[in-house]
């Protein structure tokens, strides 16, 4: 039994956030559902796959508004696509109803629907985590943190701990990696907490995090216990598994030194790089030459004996070191560090032909990235 | 040889319009390509498939602005996707230079590219069409004749006559006519022109008048010729072929009387029968009842023993005759109806529940839909 009116707005929002997350085919039909706990409290909606759980709230009152009344307490699963795709379609407040069979009745003005649910007890039960040491963070550098690494975990299985987000807390310092092995970026965050661990959390796990809106919260908690991670941002909680195995050591990657180091404009190299990538669906290959020729410009080109050449000239700001090289990079990888980067000007450090180049914000010691060449040989 | 400078915000975006039409693949290379005309008129540019070719021309200045200097008059024929492709990545002004051998260097700013090219003389003639009967329409109403029309054509071949548009011009009247066996949609609009002539489209054809910008022109002039029909809009010619075969006599299967006649709110009855759909995809059919129980309202409703059932009801404006009918219709063929139409207010027509209704604006006479209803046992 169950009895509650709701504004759709809200309701119909939080819906569809957890229907993309929960399971869409199951053998057991109650994983595809959506858990909704009607309390003295207001709402409670879980949804999840077997990687992921997100547990949303919804308070009787926002901002002083009255969002939710509660006429009955109770609970029920409903599968999460069709409770999507009603609520969707119905306007302004609704009344949702279970009866004992576990009926659902979903009433706004003339409309109403029906559809069967299931007995909440069967609903799997989510493990609860109290770690000794959680840890606060902002939000937002959370998030950007995730924005500037993510795109370089590896998109194959065949070393699923790479196909995660590193994670690691060091004193004062926080710090996020992804690599897929032919390119690494990291990014070091300062953080008030003393805790030391690390761990590998699955990339849909953390690209959540960035779908939750700052207006819920600008802080997050996070608590890791065994193979678990929770995180608390405002009314959400996500619950994700972690992955196991042996991460690499990117650290000692990172060169110290370089033969050559140039100084670059971010936007204009990135819009170079696209242009030479124009070739690359019939290459079948992203391959962008870069040569430095003198101390005053660089040439970004793409070529081959039947499709065509491009190649352009771009200002070089400031030049360290050896004043002639050329290398051959993935322009896909290359595109996506650029804009992994925000700030206006880049550096490119280059340590040889076959060795990876570094490219990070300039004046930045906190967010480097590495892509290794291509062998054009 | 050619060698002309062209402001490329509009040279891209018409490249773009016409590598959509491109044929895509083809054994003969040249027949994805498009032919750019440089003449000391501006350019020409061609490009198309075997049912629709589209001409454009780019003229030396827009409003007083220059926007091509043809530097040596010429032709050439350029793969429109990798054309298409590099364009809309360069900026500002571009120099387009072909030379003995074909071969096409586009230049701007700093980037240089170079692409293949084909010999102008080897790509495809397009007829002359000169019908001694042109007749002029309003761009906006063959626009709005198309939109109320097109969705219902057959989308598959079995009939292939039933997947175009038909057009018919009778004295003083211009009639757009598509059904697909299930429903039929029917549009008259008043001309001026004496022309006699009936003639089937391909719909993807009329598709392409849509995105004819109407600031390029407001009137549409309509050649027919044998199988061919060719429109012209301002710098934008249209040749397309025409389906041949017998067309269904659509105006037989209107009907003159009716049981029963209802008026209705188009918007609440669109969003209602959207809502009713909302089990479809589960189901597998669309199958939405509309049932008339009195002279005040009707209740449109949905349902299924596994899935549940949605059920509301909305007020009616007007009943004429009887007051009382059920009848089942499929709700994605009811949508794109109503969508059809503009008007606030809709009437539907009952003749029984194994025969088509009507569906057309209230007051309206010279725009009509039929719909077959679905049979459920």
């Amino acid at each position: 039994m169950m009895n509650f009116y709701v504004d759709n707005s809200v309701l119909s929002t939080v819906i569809s956030e957890l229907h993309k997350v929960c399971t869409s085919r199951s053998v057991i039909p109650i994983l595809s559902g959506i858990k909704i706990v009607a309390s003295k409290n207001g709402l409670t909606l879980i949804g999840g796959n077997s990687e992921l759980f997100i547990e949303k709230t919804i308070p009787l009152e926002i901002n002083g508004e009255q969002i939710v009344e509660v006429i009955e307490e109770g609970s029920v699963v409903v599968l999460s696509k069709i409770f999507s795709e009603i609520l969707k379609k119905l306007p302004g407040k609704v009344q949702i109803q279970a009866d004992m069979k576990e009926s659902v009745v979903i009433k706004s003005d003339e409309v109403v629907t029906k559809i069967p649910g299931f007995n909440a007890d069967e609903y799997p039960k989510l493990p609860d985590v109290h770690s000794q040491k959680p840890v606060e963070l902002t939000l937002g550098t959370l998030k950007e943190a995730i924005n500037q690494t993510i795109f370089a975990v590896s998109k194959n299985d065949t070393k699923p701990v790479l196909t995660g987000l590193r994670m690691e807390f060091e004193k004062g310092k926080f710090i996020c990696i992804a690599t897929d092995s032919n390119r690494m970026s990291r990014c070091e965050v300062q953080i008030s907490s003393e805790l030391i661990e690390a761990f590998v959390v699955p990339a849909a796990s953390m690209l959540e995090i960035l779908q939750v809106k700052d207006s819920d919260s600008t802080s997050i908690t996070v608590l890791h216990e065994s193979n678990l991670l929770v995180m608390e941002i405002g009314n959400t909680k996500l619950i994700s598994v972690l992955i196991e195995g042996n991460y690499p050591n990117t650290q000692g990657l990172i060169p110290t030194e370089f033969i050559s180091s140039l100084t670059l404009n971010r936007k204009a190299l990135l819009a170079g790089v696209d242009r030479a990538c124009v070739f690359s669906r019939e290459l079948k290959h992203n391959n962008v030459l870069l040569r430095l020729g003198d101390r005053t410009s660089i040439t970004i080109s793409s070529s081959s004996t039947e499709m065509g050449m491009i190649e352009e000239r771009q200002e070089v700001m400031k030049v360290d070191g050896l004043d002639s090289f050329d290398i051959t990079l993935d322009g896909k990888y290359l595109i996506e560090a650029l804009k992994g980067i925000k700030e206006e000007n880049i550096e490119i450090q280059f340590n040889g032909t076959m060795k990876p180049i570094v490219i990070k914000p300039a004046q930045s010691k906190t967010y480097v990235q590495l892509i290794s060449p291509r062998r054009t040989h």
